[in-house]
């Protein structure tokens, strides 16, 4: 299972970045993050942010949705052109602030505390997708309220080929009808293991996931953190390896940067078969173990193909056994 | 990977228990557990019961060191020594009770609360070994006090082939200077993640079992009860992923559930390489995995090597990829 270094496949595949278009929507935002590693004072973050800077990795067709205000550096955007991000779909408002989030990791960095949550720009955010993203083929819809996940869907006027969902338990507290509708046309959700409990009513993972494919999502991937991530569909499963990690500062954005990286691959390949999809679920895992390296994006702003390829073959080789 | 459930070296190798002498410590017990799905009043637990029924799968040599007070049933007694397990070494006190726990598992069962704990005749446990079990090559020390844990070992007069101790995070809070003689004296040491951090003072679990390996064991094992189990050695990783599971009743007793299967497995191939481990790994998770689904032992007792085989192969299925 070893992939060799030099192989001519991984590197073709590598610098050939696809074309397939990809939309992401989500929030664009700051965030204040204390872990116990260190204290970052207004960063940049956003479900959007991580997704996209992510994806970067594997396509330059990212068409980004998304909302600011006039305090969003702009360098912060130049630098998601660079990585062949469009921001058409950026609404800027001036005279107002961006989202802002700050929250608090405890010692073992699995649970934390909102310290403050100011929603500014987002209150108002009613997404209008430019003419030119209304052809994206691959849609991944960031975890935001399901009102604007579903009035992007609505928008698109072809007929994509893989629209992925996040979502998170806040939503089932407070909008679950509307959750469950835009479950009805997304093919794939991902969702971490206690949502899953949550959504889905159900204990053990295998039933969780047999309820919320029901539910209408064809593929239903499980985020675990540093445990790593399953996915289900129609009676198959996979479950990937957790990469246990030499380096933990701040796990904040590495769902979206799961979630980036997987469709991100997937756009990349133009493949949506079970197989591809679980190699999609390692390079999201790979994505995600850079970002909870550094605080922020600062980690995915610095990568390579050759550092993204060395991680893979870190998973192939610790996943490996033969019995 | 798959393997061919009718291959001829799986059954061979099934079929032909170990003549491997294992030597299991630790408690023989009543337990009263509650969970969302049921309560069992009174059922028979400890961390040895369940070792040694999961590594009776393995080996017909175990040797059972515990203490039990007269109200322990002797039809239990007599159900492990149908198993090859030999209870010279396990002491029954007249007129005094034998340990009790009990505990309640909350929604989402990673969690529990103790509600009771009786030491009874633990609280005198001085284990003598009887003069058959010294020579004993695989040592399973389960979770007890350090002391005990010591006590065993000082009695072998035999060089063991490999020595695996259990432990928990009340022994460091309690007794953390005989817990790390414990370990100067242990080839394996088998710990969860929350309790790999404390022990060790870091967060990121690779430096966690680099620090603890320092502390004496050369292999380290993390389980993470439904999130897999994590294998270090010498810059060496094994991530065993997760098995995501149909029906969960009851978690206790999985940790060593797992413990008697990796080491009953080590046992019976008599193979203490790191590749064998990995495979040990998987064999202690597809016990743990029988364990859950029924309260205390019950479903321990009714397995057969066409079960334990058929879900060796579904590990193997989930966690194949090809990049």
């Amino acid at each position: 299972m070893e992939i060799d270094l030099e192989s001519f496949e991984f590197f073709t595949f590598a610098k050939k970045l696809a074309t397939m278009s990809l939309l992401t929507v989500g929030t664009v935002a700051f965030d204040d993050i204390k872990t116990p590693f260190g204290h970052a004072e207004k960063v940049v973050g956003g479900a959007c942010t991580y997704a996209s800077w992510s994806a970067s990795y594997f396509t330059n067709d990212i068409r980004l949705v998304s909302i600011v205000g006039d305090d969003f550096p702009s360098d912060e955007i130049d630098l998601l052109h660079k990585r062949g991000v469009k921001t058409e779909g950026l609404e800027i408002v001036e005279d107002k602030k961006s989202f802002f989030w700050a929250g608090e990791y405890h010692d073992n960095m699995n649970q934390r505390t909102t310290l403050a949550t100011e929603l500014n720009v987002l209150a108002d955010f009613d997404p209008i997708l430019p003419n030119s993203y209304k052809n994206s083929q691959y849609i991944m819809l960031g975890n935001l309220t399901p009102a604007i996940q579903m009035q992007t869907l609505k928008q698109l006027n072809g007929d994509p080929k893989l629209v992925v969902m996040d979502t998170m338990n806040f939503w089932m507290d407070v909008a679950m009808d509307e959750l469950k509708e835009v479950m009805k046309h997304v093919d794939v959700i991902t969702i971490n293991d206690e949502e899953a409990r949550q959504l889905s009513g159900e204990y053990a993972l295998v039933s969780a996931a047999m309820k919320i494919h029901e539910m209408g999502p064809k593929f239903v991937v499980i985020k675990k953190g540093e445990h790593g991530a399953l996915l289900f569909s129609e009676g198959k499963i996979f479950s990937a390896p957790a990469l246990p990690m030499a380096r933990v500062m701040d796990p904040t954005g590495a769902g979206d940067t799961f979630a980036g990286g997987f469709i991100g691959y997937i756009a990349k390949s133009d493949d949506i078969s079970f197989e591809n999809m679980k190699r999609a679920i390692i390079y999201g895992s790979v994505m995600a173990s850079f970002c909870v390296e550094e605080f922020s994006i600062e980690k995915l702003k610095t990568l390579d193909e050759n550092q993204i390829h060395a991680r893979v073959n870190q998973f192939v080789d610790i996943a490996h056994f033969n019995m």
